[in-house]
């Protein structure tokens, strides 16, 4: 029996109409999935269910809210504590409390950090971050690795080359990012030490900041971090971790607390706020102190609901050690999924740390396996991609069943792909590679 | 009898620790009322009721949540729908159907919008209008005219001259801003055509947005806007109308609906959300579309109380036709702060489009009148200061209650003044005129 897509696929059309993109995030667009077949709606979503429009029911095996509910779909610690504090007032001339005890919250669990700065989402965390190292500095270029959101200051990476087809997205156009701020963004890759000496080298004390994820794909070499480190303080570069998408993940904390160092700066968004607007930027006081002289200010930064559902999050996911249960439950699902692709004679590659896992059929015909998955997972009643991001609502039964569909789905896959006849088989349109516009 | 601040002045010490400048916004700094008997934190806030962390309760006739609370603290409909939506899920992998919902009813009240683009804050919506003007001119220069938040795009016009002191605050250092951004953003007056004309001819060809508020101080003179329009059509200029403080006060809508012009892009944040975090982005078809070839992306633009918050907040204010009970409580105030100030003999300058109203105290001594305003106005219970943003909770007897005070203020204030004696009354500090450093 085919799911029955109606009203979603209706919204669809008509968010086409209204939105550019269709949605606010390209990871949350439906052609990034299978375009006629992923529902790209829900109504209700609770633990790790969630309910389309047309009322089909999934347990979400695929992105966790791209990351920003770690805990599960409205979890009820964090909501009621939500809920209460709209009851007394969710913004008012005055500032609200719950702020100051946040940012000593994330203080105390990163006791390098001294001042901390709230935003709404992590783009503006990061573009907070980059203002705070060219004031600290007096200098304006950046080194970088990894992805860190829409911001003028990293697209123009992009302004040269294709920079950002390693981090971001292959083929992007900056396109309405000043030229002028070419050559001021220069990628390096993870565990490549070579690349940021060069970079160091060829912009000798033009250098504001180091920006990177602390882990994604890989695990770090050993002395990686410390020949960054040596060369931020060398150079007088400020070092900034971007933690929107591995912080609270492996442990109660950025990872790089795990990993073992201290950076200037360290930013937070996503999991922090289990689903609610809300984002922090954590440094060293004399590095911070800078943002006393800038102008860095916004009226929706001092409402009141981000701060409590941190500190809901945050309280919740120390107490239950969350982060093990995170590792855990991605650990079985790589397993799983490296199992049954040896089971079946299925060539993928599995990566990314285990609370963020993904992996990707290693063929020709990736993409149109890719969308064969997501669309026979979905039948079987899970929203499923080749990325997985654990939640703590996941039990290790939700992962048998899902590995037990897997197991079908893989198994139908081959034979259709041996036959020559998976395209055939597909009712939705596969996503394509890189970041391209949506028609 | 004193107010007592005990917890609240304990916790200002504590977040001047651990978060620069105190709060995440200027307009919320105590230093800006009066530091030391300025509550600055509050617990619970409804209606136009606030009551202070020392459970002190004042009814609230400053700022209105810096323009962001349009219908009153904790609104009962705009909180339920909130709640019920949070019971719901906040976020999943999918995305939520309000939004939709928003971005069609943003164009229904702007018949000459298209596409809408939503974010949290106010300050990033500015900087996406930025983004996609200049990916559709391709061009990079700005014209502007008013506050346009915290973003390198537009603090860049300090890199030469304090460009911003007319507009934002006098003396800002544009510390952390890219130099390469020197002579892109050039500022116009209000009601000033010809210093418009002079950036466009001086840029001929270079200009990618012509940005402005459509009003705040002042009355637009006759004619202002088409000549306006007819230089941005001319050009090919994207012209856009930031509605951020100014929207969703005079009618139900983007003021410029009423003011009778249809810009490219208009720009929502603030009252929209009635607290929550919430912008849009509305912009006719061609100009937007361009969306689609940039990267603009962020997680926590996909969750859901902000566009539900929104939905409530533009249905109730749609549906009590609340501007028209905003311009009229502005204009008892205003006319209230004009009939006292000419009883006792004081000279103010009363200004502002009536929902979002302010006077000044025109003497050598004002920062200390203001500060002993202030001061006196917390002992009679209102929390006051020189700006009054009208909300939906306002009553006139609110107004008549607080013009009392006034009243009584005033003549007091009056009597020290003569006497040479205000200064010693003082139990705070004055703020400072513009943006200095908070110690």
């Amino acid at each position: 029996m085919l799911i029955e897509l109606k009203k979603s696929l209706l919204l669809q059309d008509r968010a086409k109409e209204v939105i550019p993109g269709i949605t606010q995030l390209l990871s949350k667009r439906p052609d990034q999935f299978s375009l006629g077949v992923w529902p790209g709606y829900f109504h209700r979503a609770k633990g790790v269910e969630v309910w389309d429009l047309d009322n089909n029911h999934y347990i979400d095996m695929s992105l966790g809210g791209i990351g920003a509910t770690v805990l599960g779909y409205a979890d009820d610690d964090v909501d009621e504590a939500v809920c209460q504090v709209i009851k007394s007032g969710v913004s008012s001339s005055l500032n609200c409390p719950e702020e100051v005890e946040l940012a000593e919250l994330l203080c105390a669990i990163h006791p390098w950090a001294d001042k901390v700065r709230f935003a709404r989402t992590g783009g503006e965390a990061n573009a907070i971050a980059i203002r705070i190292a060219r004031g600290f500095t007096g200098k304006e270029k950046i080194a970088f690795c990894g992805y860190h959101g829409w911001h003028d200051w990293y697209l123009a990476a992009n302004l040269k080359q294709d920079a950002l087809g390693g981090h971001l997205l292959p083929g992007l156009n900056p396109i309405g990012v000043p030229q002028s701020l070419k050559d001021t963004a220069f990628p390096f890759r993870y565990n490549n030490i070579n690349e940021l000496k060069d970079i160091v080298s060829k912009n000798k004390g033009e250098l504001a900041a180091i920006i990177m994820e602390p882990i994604r794909n890989e695990e770090p070499i050993a002395g990686f971090f410390e020949e960054v480190q040596a060369i931020a303080k060398a150079e007088g570069i400020v070092w900034i971790i971007d933690e929107i998408s591995a912080g609270f993940r492996l442990n109660s904390g950025g990872a790089h607390l795990k990993l073992g160092f201290e950076p200037d700066i360290a930013v937070f968004a996503k999991a922090i706020g289990n689903g609610y607007p809300i984002s922090a930027v954590i440094g060293k006081a004399d590095v911070m102190q800078g943002i006393e002289n800038s102008f860095i200010s916004s009226t929706n930064w001092t409402e009141r609901t981000g701060p409590v559902a941190a500190m809901a999050t945050i309280r919740k996911f120390q107490k239950n050690n969350v982060a093990d249960h995170l590792v855990d439950i991605g650990t079985q699902v790589q397993k799983g999924w490296n199992d049954l692709a040896n089971k079946h004679g299925l060539k993928i590659q599995v990566g990314g740390i285990k609370p963020l896992s993904h992996f990707s059929f290693e063929y020709d015909e990736a993409q149109i396996m890719k969308a064969y998955f997501i669309q026979e997972m979905l039948e079987h009643g899970f929203l499923a991609s080749t990325i997985f991001y654990a939640m703590y609502a996941h039990t290790s039964e939700h992962v048998e069943n899902y590995l037990s569909s897997v197991d079908q789905v893989f198994d139908q896959m081959m034979e259709f792909l041996r036959a020559g006849s998976l395209e055939k088989k597909l009712r939705g349109l596969p996503s394509q590679v890189g970041f391209k516009r949506l028609t």
